[in-house]
């Protein structure tokens, strides 16, 4: 089996306007799609964040890829980093923590695309060559944020299943408490989830807190409660709102920024802390244990490098005390259905994932979107990711990347058609 | 594909009587071997250490196995870990250390057998499933032994090649300086092994630390040379042999015993520092990072628990800036051709690795022993393991087993045959 073509497609799917710590989400997410297809007429996916640097690279490594065979993952691994280097740290490391060298987005995506031309050449799930089945449900949260009204740029593949309460609850505006208990209604009772995630970092501390609030008293105890500010908080701020919440989070993610911020005022507060910003790449591993900053981190392929590398983080979590969860962007089904036989396949998984995917209504998979119900994913148990794409669909996506123009994410331009003054600050409150 | 049968075989393979810190070979070492056959008619092999204790486990585990689909590793362990526990630590940690819990021999027999039956039914070779090749040939150490004269209890399966220079140098006694350059040159003139280890701990140290000047005189100094004194030299000691090798040694294994002896030595020399003995499992690597022990980690699949933790440790070794080789016990060619494949696939391996594979004269597979040119094993390309085990052969090994009389390694009684006064120490010199 060798690969014969590489095409890679940028696309742009419809995002609410959600708002967070660096502004607000455009009407567009981009993602950059891999197909890998090979001289047995095979085509593996793989997904990954959009940006024209990534891009440029993967492009870049088309020759690179043509004639390896997908099982060779060390030495397409060591032939991409004879290319581009090693990538040391990434270039948005102050800004967008959770990003890490470019080399691991682009190895994410081959990679991806390699293990689902495996699996379909061996007639397995992707899941059974990571070590097999540990969860046939892998279970995701429900990722709340405070919204404007609307619905983003929708593109209607014409996949979507009919309108529920969810597809008209989610175009609502979420802007205090109330707002964001109807959120969260609307998207548990579409999709079942027993965990609930508040993006925070963007409005007044103490009303973000008073949402986790209410979502307790709305949901009650048995329901757990994240909260993730994007270190946008103060140690002081951090302090006061964490006070606040003891006894009520499941984990406080980010709070602060850095290991030792984290682990500072993690000596303060009786409650797990989560990161996928000051612990997201093996480099950041020896000052994780030397600071102890955090008790769970959110893990994520497209970052970590890929399957195989983030099955080693999970070995080196539970080495070292340390839960694991799972991050997520904005994302389509090919990546919710890599994320979701990782999950499946990873012991030391503690805690539900995070994932997007309720904010798009439709996917560019054959057969439309991937269901969650009871809040899970059911792994697929047919060779390889168990996807298909639907080629009409990625078109529409991609004329829709050209037709919005935008080459890399900017939530703070779009925040700036709200508020023509805003300005992204790392700490805020 | 399902596991209908699991066969598990003690036996006993002809070991010459080589010294070490422990005592003396005895003229069989004990191995327990694996096979675990399909509903579609294929039998995968695995091989761990002999010992009562772990065959017990493994016939006992054998109704966990039956049904059992070979890709579901996660499963297959959770069902050993819910028959036998965690394991915790070794019972044996503090006189043979590299031992790890009975759960991971058990299990690592099982998973590589596992491996090669993923590997047959899909038509590729183990180290394609472990993420592919890295290096087609494995480098593998001289690994030399004070002795006395002879070669053990050979079984002659009739397998081996014809009597060369070795098959006679390996039977001949080599107690001092002069003895231990006649063996080496033996060996490295039949294998082509272009690195040389020393067991030490057994004879004065400072005939050790002769020996090893010797092998530098006698190969020049681009033959990297090690020593192993397997802790049981003092810290004096150590120190003192240690001065006496500074620029001589690629490196420096237990001279000591403990992380904390280690280290505190480490700081004292200029040499790296190798174990597999004061990290001998995860348990082990909070306490590693901590005192920074070593510099190399010499892994072990059947303690660590599999290939795949093997791999994992390797991202754990990379991640703390330790380099890795790998340790051996005296074994046959199913060991051998699973610790192929599995250093075939781990970029992080630094050093040739250990083994004690020439100390064989003849092996238990279909076409006699596997072969070791220009100090390397070729990994293969044939599916599974690419092995196939002389049924003929195994029994017999097993009869010698039976015969022989030994279920547990013991050097202290093989070591007083030749000195009635003889008592383990962990700490001699």
């Amino acid at each position: 089996m060798k690969i014969i073509e590489m095409r890679v497609t940028p696309i742009a799917i419809g995002d609410p306007p959600l708002l967070n710590a660096a502004g607000l989400h455009a009407p567009f997410a981009l993602r950059t799609i891999v197909e890998l297809v090979t001289d047995d007429g095979r085509v593996g996916l793989g997904e990954i964040p959009g940006g024209k640097v990534t891009l440029q690279m993967l492009r870049d490594a088309i020759p690179d890829l043509i004639g390896c065979d997908p099982f060779q993952l060390n030495q397409i691994k060591q032939t991409l980093i004879n290319h581009f280097g090693d990538g040391g740290t990434s270039e948005f490391k102050n800004t967008r923590p959770w990003e890490t060298a470019r080399i691991n987005h682009v190895y994410s995506a081959i990679e991806v695309a390699c293990f689902d031309l495996m699996g379909q050449a061996v007639g397995r799930p992707v899941v059974d060559l990571l070590g097999g089945v540990v969860r046939e449900q892998v279970p995701y949260s429900a990722y709340l944020f405070f919204k404007y009204e609307g619905a983003g740029g929708e593109l209607g593949f014409g996949t979507a299943p009919a309108a529920t309460g969810w597809a008209a609850a989610r175009q609502r505006a979420a802007l205090d408490p109330a707002g964001i208990v109807a959120q969260a209604r609307g998207m548990v009772e579409a999709f079942g989830f027993e965990s609930i995630k508040l993006k925070a970092g963007i409005l007044d501390p103490d009303l973000e807190v008073d949402t986790i609030l209410a979502l307790r008293e709305a949901f009650g105890p048995d329901m757990p409660l994240r909260i993730d500010p994007n270190g946008a908080w103060t140690p002081e701020t951090a302090l006061r709102c964490g006070k606040r919440l003891e006894g009520v989070l499941e984990y406080y993610e980010d709070p602060v920024r850095g290991q030792d911020g984290m682990a500072q005022l993690r000596q303060q507060l009786a409650m797990p802390f989560a990161t996928n910003m000051c612990t997201t790449s093996y480099n950041d591993i020896p000052g994780s244990v030397a600071a102890h900053s955090e008790d769970i981190i959110l893990t994520d392929h497209h970052f970590w490098g890929g399957l195989r590398a983030t099955l080693e983080l999970s070995r080196v979590a539970s080495t070292f005390g340390r839960g694991l969860s799972m991050h997520s962007n904005s994302h389509a089904g090919i990546s919710l259905a890599a994320m979701t036989h990782l999950a499946a396949a990873t012991p030391a998984l503690t805690y539900a994932c995070d994932t997007h995917y309720p904010w798009q209504t439709d996917d560019l998979l054959v057969g439309g979107p991937m269901a969650i119900e009871g809040g899970c994913v059911r792994v697929s148990r047919e060779p390889g990711l168990g996807i298909t794409l639907n080629q009409h669909a990625l078109q529409r996506a991609h004329q829709a990347y050209l037709d919005f123009g935008l080459t890399d994410r900017d939530d703070e331009v779009e925040m700036r058609k709200v508020d023509a003054d805003w300005t992204f600050l790392p700490v805020r409150y």
